[in-house]
C-alpha cells in the first residue's frame, strides 16, 4: 500500500465516520419560526424549496437567485411616519442655533414649533428644503456619523424602543432563510440609501452595495488635500413606484426572483419581478395588526396599500395577513 | 458512556483524521501562476496576507475587503479602440438598411464609408448620436440580446480572437485570489454598465450587480400587458474620472481598500481608495509589451497614462509593467 493509497483511505474513513456521526442529529432548526403554519408560510417554504431543487423543472441557478425587499413598512415600521423624516427633524432641531433664520423661515418655523400639518402642508418644496438642509451639503462620511449617532440615541415616539429594534422578527427570519438558500438579498426602497446603508448590514445582514434606495447627486473634490465626497442638494434617483424597476435595471442589472413589499409603492417592483418567466415569488405585508402594531391600508398617509391589494389576486401575490400569519412582530429587546 | 458523549467522541476522531490525513497535502497551489516573481508580485502577496492575517494590526474584516477594477485596459484591451465603440460601429453597420438617411447624414455616412477620422472628428455630439441610435431607445432586455449575440461572432480586428478572450490573464488569477481571501469584487469602469454586464460574470465571475459603469437613464412602462425597462438617450452617470468615486458612492456605498487601473482616467479612484485610513492597494496596469500586447501610455488616443504615471511613486502605487511583470498575458484560446 503506497503512501498515497493510505492517505486516502484514512480520509474515507475519517470522512464517513463524521458523516454518519453527523446523519444521526442533522435535523436542521425548521425555518422562519416566528410565522404562524398556514397558507403564506406554506407558500414561501414551497417556492423556495422547488427553485432549490437540482433537477426540479423550476429549478434556478444561484446566481439567478434575487430578491429585493422593500424597507419602510416590509422590513421595519413606517408609523407614525417614516423614520427618515423623524431623523430629518431631529436634525433640523439640532441645527437650529446655527440657523437663527429659521424662526422665522418655512418650513423650518414650522418644524421647530412641532407644527407638523404645517410642515406636510409646505409639500413638494418645503420637503426638499428639509431634505437639502439635513441631507446635502456635508460630506458622506459626516452624513453617515449624523445618522449613526442619532440611531445610538433616538427613540420610537410610540414604543420607545431602538429604531432598529423596529424590525420584524419573520421578515428577520425571511432574508436569513432565503441566503441560507443561496439568495442573494437586496433591499429596494424608496428611502434615502445612505441613510439605510447605515444599519442595513448590522440589522439585515444587507451589505451597502445591496442597498439601493433614493439618492441625492454626488460630486468628488479634493478640499485641503483631503478627497471627499460631497451630497448634493439635487435628486438623483426616486426609487419609488416606476422607480424601483428602474433601480433594479440600474443597481442590480437583473429581474429578481422574489419580490417583497407593503405599499402601492411597490406595485411596479413586484409587477416587474413577477412578469419574469419561470418561478417567480410576490409578496405584500398587509398591516392587519392594530393590537401589536398598526393596522391601515388604503387610507393612510404612510404606506398605502390599496391597488396592490385589489389586485394581489390576479397577479398570483401572496399577501401577509400581520395578525393571522405572524407569531411574534417586533423581535425581543436587546439588553 | 451515554450515547451523546459517544457520538461526540466519535466526531472528534473522525475530524482528528480528516485534519491530520489533510494536513500533509494542504498546500494551496501558489497564487497568481501568471505573475513573474519580483516586487510588483510581492506587493500584492504582502497586502493580502497582511489585510486577512486575524490579530494583525492591519487586519480588515471580510465586509471592508472591497476591491474595484478598472475594465478597458485593466481586465482586457482597449486597443486599436475600446471594444464598446467597436461594437456601435458594428451595430450601425447591421441597422443600416433600416435607416436610408444613414448615407447622408453625420455621422453615420462616415461610420458607414468606414472613415473613422471623420467619426472621431464629429466629436461628443456625432458620438451621442451613435450612443443613442445603437444603445437607446430599445428594452434593456433588446439591448443584452445584441451584445450577447455580437460577442458570439465578433473578432478583434488584430488577433481575431473573440473579444472576452481578449483579457489579461494574470488578472483572471488576481480577481480569484483576492475573492479566495474573502474580497468582494466590483468593476468600476468608464464602459457601458449594461453592456459589461452581458459578459462579466462569465468572463470574470463578478455578477451583474457588481459592475457599475457608465449609464443611460432609463424608464419603466407596461406596454401590451408586458412591463418593460426601456434605455433612454439620456446620460445618467459618466463613470470615469471624478465619476468613478462618484459611481463608488452611490452603488456601493464603502470606500474600497484595493484599486486597480491602467489611465488617468482611473486617477481618482486610486486617489479615493488609498486616501482612506488603514492599509489600502492602488495599482497601475502600464502598457509596456508592443510584442505581446501593446505599449502606450502618455500619448496614447486610448488609455492615457500620465499624470497616475506621474504621480504613483509620491502616492505609493504599484505599477505593473506588463513586459516584465506579466509570465503570460491573454488565457490560452478556447476550443
Amino acid at each position: 500500500m503506497n503512501t498515497r493509497y493510505r492517505r486516502q483511505s484514512w480520509l474515507t474513513v475519517g470522512l464517513l465516520i463524521f458523516f454518519l456521526v453527523n446523519a444521526i442529529p442533522a435535523q436542521a432548526a425548521p425555518p422562519l419560526p416566528s410565522w404562524n403554519e398556514g397558507p403564506t408560510k406554506s407558500a414561501i417554504v414551497e417556492f423556495v424549496e422547488k427553485v432549490t431543487k437540482k433537477g426540479s423543472p423550476d429549478f434556478v441557478p444561484e446566481n439567478q437567485r434575487i430578491a429585493t425587499f422593500d424597507n419602510d413598512g416590509t422590513l421595519w415600521a413606517e408609523q407614525p411616519v417614516y423614520f427618515q423624516l423623524i431623523y430629518a427633524i431631529d436634525q433640523v432641531k439640532k441645527m437650529a442655533p446655527e440657523h437663527p433664520e429659521w424662526k422665522t423661515e418655512e418650513p423650518f418655523a414650522s418644524v421647530l414649533k412641532g407644527d407638523m400639518k404645517n410642515v406636510i402642508a409646505s409639500g413638494k418644496e418645503g420637503l426638499m428644503k428639509i431634505l437639502a438642509a439635513t441631507h446635502a451639503n456635508m460630506t458622506a462620511e459626516k452624513f453617515r456619523a449624523n445618522v449613526s449617532d442619532w440611531l445610538k440615541t433616538a427613540r420610537h415616539p410610540k414604543t420607545g424602543r431602538p429604531f432598529t429594534e423596529m424590525v420584524y422578527q419573520p421578515q428577520l427570519e425571511l432574508l436569513d432563510y432565503l441566503r441560507a438558500n443561496g439568495f442573494k438579498t437586496f433591499i429596494v426602497s424608496g428611502g434615502g440609501v445612505d441613510f439605510m446603508r447605515v444599519f442595513a448590514e448590522k440589522t439585515y445582514g444587507i451589505p451597502p452595495d445591496q442597498v439601493i434606495g433614493s439618492s441625492l447627486k454626488a460630486k468628488y473634490e479634493v478640499k485641503d488635500g483631503k478627497p471627499i465626497i460631497i451630497k448634493l442638494p439635487e435628486i438623483n434617483l426616486v426609487d419609488d413606484k416606476e422607480g424601483k424597476p428602474v433601480g433594479i435595471h440600474q443597481y442590480i442589472g437583473q429581474r429578481p426572483i422574489f419580490a417583497a413589499g407593503n405599499s402601492d409603492g411597490d406595485y411596479q417592483m413586484l409587477e416587474w419581478t413577477t412578469a419574469g418567466a419561470g418561478p417567480r415569488f410576490g409578496i405584500i405585508l398587509h398591516h392587519t395588526d392594530a393590537e401589536r402594531e398598526w393596522a391601515y391600508d388604503r387610507e393612510s398617509h404612510v404606506g398605502k396599500l390599496d391597488k396592490a391589494l385589489d389586485d394581489a389576486g390576479k397577479k398570483g401575490w401572496t399577501v401577509i395577513d400581520m395578525q393571522n400569519d405572524w407569531k411574534t412582530v417586533f423581535p425581543p429587546a436587546k439588553q
